[in-house]
């Protein structure tokens, strides 16, 4: 996908390497702070014939986004299939002024949890209110442990293991992280499960990581880290937001805005390798070479990427080169987190034959989640008959991934994916573009597992064949993950401020997800973009945030 | 641990890098062939003043064995614990033919499984006796699947994926990998938890996980490859074999012999990188670089290696260039396992207390496997007073062994692992130097979770603390695994026959566990290593084997 670009020998002022969401974040703030009162940013504005700072960014994919990624499925033009993000909760106050306060993009209430949703555990069909009939959940728990749900539990071992966390204030986790103990040893040395195994039954840790759908939250990662975000993002009272035409909307807006104001996007750009050079006014800058070799200079720039992405340059460099320490240990200090989504796209709702209408069900079948997207019919403004529905038919971030993984059929030219689409059902949308949906779409084999997973989960005899599919794996590279989280050991309240620029002396700073307090939410990646804006950019916070 | 080798200008016939058990058996096997058949020996050997092959083993620790781990424990001279390899089975010819027939090593019969062995699963305590009766057992498998051990579901289960597989003679399952079928689609082709998954309930998928006490084997590796192995080395009816000196001694006679026989062995050679030269005779060797710069140039390399190891070398040669996609491919074609153990020394066998006296206890707490093994009293040749007791306290292969991993100290020199051992029991050995058993220390922390954990599995309110322990994380480099598993799509039969000399007009041979039919064994190494010396080197088959 490699285009032939080549590039003048113009200097730029910040090269953004990186087009998800903090990356083209990073580059409309910066465009339009460059009249503001960041000294930084006026001097080289004031270098320019035009004025104008020259800020580009660059992308190794064909679009902008990353980890947002929103298909519109044939056949449901009201509907999207969120195959990366899909919901942010109330209190991150920072994406939520952005997308509420300056994008005003449409948002709507996530569905959460309700009480006729289904648990399929061990064998057994539950809803969510069987839990309050110990006798009917197939768990072998503790009595203190019975009529709780997944979170509720979570919750009761986080007061045991840190009593009153619930009550700490944000601002206080910084402080906490470092100094909570648990049986003596500091939080942060010890593992999320190993203290959660400490606290409770290994059958209530089996009935929380099958009943509440998520293994990778719970599983050995750093325990301060981990109770803080858990409390912050995951408790029972969590309240969930999406966005009507997606959470790529986010950062489609703020590309169109950075083109607008005068900035520049390069897609299918792959960065190989980077290091200092010396720019005609005698200071330090950055060469960027492109895997066409093309290169471009720069006064600075930004590296808006994850770890897995930035352990696939070129370490020819003093921060990637392995003989660095310090910095090595601090990019080895996140691991990242392995997701599965596969959505399906049938005719009609079939699952309200087995009385569940929104939010999720859960079981221990490798499908593990599966999320009921709706019916396009239902949406505002939509034609009231298409009965179109979408469906997460899994979503998976643990050891079940690989299963779906190894139904994939060999990926080569001669054998493409297999799932046979109907056409007829999706061409009811005119003029639907294929190009991009086809991109991801499964193996046959996947989708005849997933139904036959699902008749079982729902305990239906007869479902209905699924028209179309899309399925995305964030473990594969360049990702590595769908997000990161802080190992056991890591200080996270040093390394955040210092990975924003690994080496003192080198003009490259580093933003994202990967390394920040909030791991795994496009608002953690927001707020380390600005951690970095404010401290190396001199810029202000924004003038549009609401209060909390 | 790096000494500051260097090593003369003299040209090495052959330089095996791998002192496992494949890279010091090849050096023996070779050493005693110079003056056979082989003409490529014979020439070699004429071109030395003393008529004698010059061949070095180069190992990058400070022992010979590799994944052959025997440690004697302090206060049980007359036992091993068994920290790599631990038994074999009589249908391993080559490798039962070196033990009984050349080498003439002590073997016992290793434990199988006992009616009266525990398995905790679900917060329920059966014994493997009480298997027969399926209103004790806590799974909702179907009623076909009742009443079944682990290994015998495994084995109904292959039953109906490949009619007739049991029956299959070893000499066809070369064919029969390449075109069995199932459900019209290559086995080769599909995943054997994928497979598994197809004939039984997702109950009994689970059951023989955690009964069975294996994650790895019943994973989505290659199908075609994972039925033959299964058949041949784990099913129902296995007899495995132990030795007495501990399995580290195949290769530590091995050496002996060959260091007798006039080869050199090198240890704390660790290689860096290695590519062609040429050499007086204009003929093309290869020139090997280590880490502190000394370089040795030979006619031939051997690397016995795994698929990890090789990859931590620079990638500055044909073989491992990543553009070299052929040969990228087939190194990629394995994926390394994960395994780790943890032996605790008692001083007395308080596990009879339960019931249990010998095999292994298995449950789904993160243990996962105990093997009891055994008294020192009860050893031939011991003193029958002495009653200290050896256990291997978790087999873990899977996803728990993050939470073994999470309990370690952080690895600093001001912070070693903080197990206090009690030396007051162990000094009982007289002279017992501890320098290699502390090597694997594990930390406070790993034991006492340990001790909770058999107590709940033995349903047992006091148990004796121990005095030592030592642990083992295979999955860490530069191993990068315990063993390798042949990857789904992956054509081992293939792979096999190219891997031995990846490159036609390089003189590198690559041989060892990971690349073999017989992955996890000691035998599969051997035969591999084999192969390669049989196909490239034109030894002879030995004249040791015994019949089958």
């Amino acid at each position: 996908m490699e285009t032939n670009h080549t590039f003048t020998n113009e200097i730029w002022d910040v090269a953004i390497v990186g087009g998800g969401v903090s990356g083209i974040y990073s580059g409309w703030r910066l465009i339009n702070s460059s009249s503001s009162k960041s000294e930084i940013l006026r001097d080289w504005a004031a270098k320019r014939p035009d004025g104008k700072l020259k800020i580009g960014v660059f992308e190794r994919s064909s679009r902008i986004g990353g980890r947002l990624l929103s298909l519109t499925p044939p056949g449901m033009p009201n509907m999207r299939a969120e195959l990366g993000a899909m919901h942010y909760t109330s209190n991150q106050i920072l994406l939520r002024s952005l997308i509420e306060n300056k994008l005003h993009l449409k948002t709507y209430d996530f569905p959460g949890s309700y009480p006729e949703n289904i648990l399929y555990l061990r064998g057994v069909h539950l809803r969510e209110q069987d839990l309050s009939d110990p006798e009917k959940v197939p768990y072998n728990m503790q009595w203190h442990e019975q009529r709780k749900s997944a979170s509720e539990l979570v919750a009761a071992a986080i007061e045991q293991i840190l009593p009153g966390a619930k009550n700490i204030p944000a601002s206080q986790w910084h402080e906490v992280k470092q100094t909570a103990l648990f049986d003596g040893v500091k939080l942060y040395q010890q593992g999320f499960s190993n203290v959660l195994n400490r606290v409770m039954s290994n059958e209530a840790y089996e009935f929380i990581r099958y009943a509440g759908g998520f293994d990778t939250i719970l599983s050995n990662w750093n325990a301060a880290d981990a109770i803080a975000w858990y409390l912050a993002y995951f408790g029972p009272d969590a309240q969930y937001m999406g966005l009507v035409d997606g959470f790529e909307s986010v950062a489609l807006k703020l590309k169109d805005e950075f083109v607008k104001a005068g900035g520049e996007v390069h897609l299918n750009c792959e960065l190989r390798s980077f290091n200092t050079c010396t720019l005609e006014d005698n200071t330090t800058g950055i060469e960027l070479r492109f895997q066409n070799n093309s290169t471009v200079r720069c006064r600075r720039l930004i590296l808006a990427m994850p770890r897995r992405s930035l352990e696939l340059l070129d370490r020819t460099n003093s921060i990637l080169d392995p003989n660095n320490v310090e910095v090595r240990q601090m990019i080895e200090s996140v691991s990242p987190q392995p997701l599965l989504k596969i959505f399906l796209c049938y005719e009609n709702p079939w699952w309200q034959a087995a009385k569940v209408h929104s939010g999720k069900s859960n079981t221990d079948l490798p499908v593990r989640q599966c999320y009921y997207f709706g019916t396009e019919g239902d949406k505002s403004g939509a034609d009231k008959n298409n009965r179109n529905s979408l469906m997460m038919a899994s979503y998976d971030d643990g050891h079940s991934r690989n299963y779906w993984i190894g139904m994939r059929r060999q990926q080569t030219i001669e054998q493409p994916e297999n799932f046979q689409r109907n056409q007829t059902v999706a061409d009811r949308t005119l003029d639907f573009d294929y190009s991009q949906w086809q991109k991801y779409l499964p193996s046959a084999a996947i989708v005849n597992e997933l139904q036959r997973q699902l008749k079982e989960i729902h305990g239906l005899k007869y479902i209905t064949d699924p028209y179309d599919a899309a399925y995305m794996d964030w473990g594969a590279d360049p990702f590595g993950g769908a997000y990161n989280l802080w190992k056991i050991h890591a200080k996270s309240w040093e390394i955040i401020p210092k990975m924003i620029q690994p080496v003192a002396e080198m003009p490259v700073y580093i933003c994202g997800e990967a390394y920040c307090d909030n791991q795994g939410w496009v608002d953690g990646a927001l707020q380390n973009a600005e951690l970095m804006l404010q401290t190396h950019f001199q810029l202000h916070p924004p003038d549009w945030l609401l209060s909390p």
